[in-house]
C-alpha cells in the first residue's frame, strides 16, 4: 500500500494553501531543487561540454521515457521525453497519417485540448492533400469511426469536465475499422492507470508538468507501439533522432529505436528536474493513487453539493467515467475562483463557466478536501463573486 | 569599451582548465544558479500556478526574444525564444516555402549543420509536392541562386571550419532572384555582429547554449522580418501562438505578432537561466567582442603554427571570413583532442579530422591562449595521440 503521508512530505506545499490545481501545474518536489543545483554546478559548471558523456545527458530523455512508460502501461524502449506536447502531437499525428496514406479524415472531438486541434489543423494545412479534421462531440466519437478515417486523435481525459473516454473500447473500434488510435494522456498520466500496450494504442503523447510534477514547461513525452517505431519516418527528423547523431552524416538515417522520435538538443536542466519528480513515483502504486483520488473526489462532490446547491456538477458523477479532477459549473465561476484563491484555495477556471479542482493523492488528503469545502461554503455564503476586485481578468486563467 | 575582466568574473570557470569550447556549450554564468533557485522556490514552489501571471512566465519568451534581437540587429518584437533550433528551422523553412508556393527548390550547402538539412528533408518529404533540397558546396551557393529557388537556407558560420558566409551579399543576391533568405545564427549570435534588419534577411534562427551561455538545451530563437510576421501561417500552430491562448477557442487564430511563432508551453526554468545569462550582455558591445575574438584567434593561429607545423589550419586565414572559432585538421585529431582535454585544454573534435577551438572573449583572454598553445606544444612533442587511452571513442564528440 502506498504511503501517502510519505509522498506528501516530499513536496514543497506553501502553508495556508490548499492546492487543488495539480491537474494544471504540479507542485515542487523538494528533491528537485538539489537536483537542479547539481546539474547546473557539478555537471554544466564543472564538467562543461564533457557532461554530455560523463553525466549521461544524452541518454536522459530515453531513461526518463522508460520511467514514464511504467506509469502508462508501456514496455521499456517505447517512450521518449522531449519538446512540448504540441510538438509531440504533431509528430505522432504525422506518423499516424503516414501509415494510412489513402485515407482523408482525422477524427477528433470537441473535448480535445485546443492545441491538439490547432496542431492538427496546421499539419493538415501544410500537407495540403485534401485531409479533413473532423471534430465531433465526445459522445459521437464511437459512431463516427469509419474506414475513411486515417487517425482517431483523442485526449483521454477532458481538460474541462474530467470526463474519461473508454480507451480500450474506442481503440478496439478504431482498429476494427483500420483506424490508427492516437491518445493524449495529458490528464491521465500519473492520475490513473493507463494500459497502452494492453489496449494496443498506436501512439500516445503527454505532458509531465501536471500529475507528474515535472515543473513549468517540463518536457513532454511520446509513445509509439513497438511495431510502428521502425516503420514510420519521422516528420520532424532532427539530429538527435538520427542513428548516429555525432557522425554528422549529411543524410538523415533514423535511429532504429524510439530515439527516432527525438528532435533537437534536450533541455538538460528541465530533464533533471523532471527526473527528480519521477523519483517520487518509485514507491507509488498507481492503482492506490486512483483509489484514493476517487475517494477524495467523491467526498468533495458530496461536501460541495450539500453546502452549495447553486453549483452544478460538470463532471461525470460516476467516478469510473472521470479522471482525477472535479468540475463545477457556475455562472459567476471566474470571480468565484478568484475569491477562493484569495482565501487560500487554488483551483482554476475555464471559460465560459467551469471551475476545476484537481485531486492529486500524492500530496492532497481528506483534511484538505474538508478545508476546501469550508472555504467554498464561506465564499458562497458571502457572495464574494460580487466584489469587483475578483472580477478583473488576468492574462492566464 | 567593454570590460572583459568584469565579464570573465561573471562565469564559473573551473580552475586548471582552459575552455575553448564555448562554441559548443557556453560556461555557467554565476547568476544563473540563484536565478534558477528563485524561479523554482519562489515562483514555482510558492506561487504555483499563479506564477504564470505573477512572475510573468507567459511573457518570458518574448522578453528574451527582444534581448537577443539587440545582439543580432533585429528590431523589438521580431524575435521570440522557444523549442529547439531544429524545430525553429522547420518552422521558418515552412514559412519561407509558403511565401513561394510555385517554386520547387530549397538551396543549402554542405557546410550547413546536419540537423538543418535533416529537418528540411523531413519537411520536404512530408509536403510531398515535388520539392527538392539542393545541397551545394559553400562556395557554389552564390552561383546556384536562381529564380526556381524558393528558399536559400544557410548557416552563417560553418560549425566545422568557422568559415563565415557574406550574409549581406548572399541575401541581396537571393532577393534579386526572388528567393527567401533564411539564416541559421547558431555560430554567430553572440560571437560577432549580425545585422538582420540591415541585410533584410527574411527569417533567422539560432541557439542560445553556445555563445549566449544559456545552458545545456537552452531554448532556441526565431526571427521573422516584420512584413512576414503577419503574412505567414504557422505550420506548427500551437496554442501559445494563438491570438488568445486562454480563450480556448476551438479554431486557431494566429497572434498578429511574433508570438505566432511560439508553439507549446515554454520551459520556464531554462528560460530563466537563459535570461540570467543574457544579463551579462547588458554591459557588452558586440563590436568589442568581435575585435577581441579576432585578436585572440589570430594570436592562437600564430602560436600554434609556429609550434606545431604538423597541424593544418582548416579555417579561413582571413579573420573577416571567419566566425569566432579556429579549426585545425590533423590525421590523429580525435586522440589528440582527448590528450589535450586530459591536460586541461578543452576544445572538441568533428569527424573526420577537425579539432575546433572557440574564442569567447567574455571569459577567455590572452593568457588562456598562450597557456593553450603551451599545452598543445607539449601534447604534440610527446605524441600523446599514440596512447590507446586517448583513442577510445565516446558517444558524444
Amino acid at each position: 500500500m502506498t504511503d501517502f503521508a510519505a509522498t506528501k512530505a516530499r513536496f514543497h506545499l506553501p502553508r495556508g494553501l490548499i492546492y487543488l490545481d495539480g491537474n494544471s501545474l504540479g507542485p515542487l518536489p523538494l528533491a528537485a531543487m538539489a537536483r537542479a543545483e547539481r546539474v547546473m554546478r557539478d555537471e554544466w559548471g564543472d564538467m562543461l561540454i564533457r557532461a554530455w558523456n560523463q553525466a549521461f545527458w544524452m541518454e536522459q530523455p530515453r531513461r526518463i521515457g522508460d520511467r514514464i512508460a511504467r506509469l502508462i502501461g508501456a514496455p521499456p524502449g517505447t517512450v521518449v521525453a522531449g519538446d512540448t506536447l504540441s510538438i509531440k502531437v504533431y509528430q505522432s499525428l504525422a506518423a499516424g497519417l503516414s501509415l494510412r496514406p489513402e485515407r482523408k479524415i482525422v477524427l477528433s472531438d470537441s473535448g480535445n485540448f485546443p492545441t491538439d486541434l490547432y496542431m492538427a489543423d496546421g499539419l493538415l494545412r501544410s500537407l495540403d492533400r485534401g485531409l479533413t479534421l473532423k471534430v465531433v462531440a465526445p459522445e459521437k466519437v464511437e459512431e463516427s469511426i469509419s474506414d475513411d478515417v486515417a487517425v482517431m486523435m483523442l485526449t483521454h481525459v477532458d481538460y474541462r469536465s474530467g470526463r474519461a473516454h473508454d480507451m480500450a473500447r474506442l481503440t478496439e473500434r478504431a482498429h476494427a475499422a483500420g483506424v490508427i488510435a492516437l491518445w493524449d494522456l495529458a490528464h491521465s498520466a500519473g492520475a490513473m492507470p493507463v494500459e497502452l500496450a494492453e489496449v494496443g494504442a498506436d501512439f500516445a503523447v503527454g505532458c509531465t508538468y501536471k500529475y507528474l510534477n515535472g515543473g513549468p514547461g517540463a518536457p513532454a513525452f511520446i509513445y509509439a507501439r513497438p511495431d510502428h517505431i521502425s516503420t514510420t519516418w519521422p516528420a520532424l527528423s532532427g539530429w538527435l533522432g538520427h542513428e548516429a547523431p555525432f557522425a554528422f552524416d549529411p543524410a538523415y538515417r533514423p535511429s532504429p529505436g524510439i530515439d527516432r522520435l527525438r528532435v533537437g538538443t534536450p533541455p538538460v536542466v528541465q530533464m533533471a528536474i523532471l527526473e527528480a519528480a519521477l523519483d517520487v513515483w518509485d514507491e507509488v502504486d498507481i492503482k492506490d493513487v486512483r483509489a484514493r483520488s476517487i475517494a477524495l473526489s467523491q467526498r468533495f462532490i458530496r461536501e460541495v453539493e450539500a453546502r452549495c446547491p447553486i453549483w452544478t456538477l460538470a463532471s461525470p458523477r460516476d467516478p469510473e467515467a472521470r479522471g482525477s479532477q472535479v468540475s463545477f459549473a457556475f455562472e459567476h465561476g471566474y470571480a468565484t475562483m478568484q475569491a477562493l484563491i484569495s482565501r487560500g484555495l487554488i483551483g482554476d477556471f475555464r471559460a465560459p463557466d467551469i471551475m476545476r479542482f484537481g485531486f492529486t493523492p500524492l500530496y492532497i488528503d481528506e483534511a484538505d478536501v474538508i478545508a476546501a469545502a469550508d472555504i467554498i461554503e464561506g465564499v458562497i455564503a458571502e457572495k464574494l463573486w460580487e466584489r469587483t476586485e475578483f472580477q478583473k481578468r488576468a492574462t492566464v486563467t
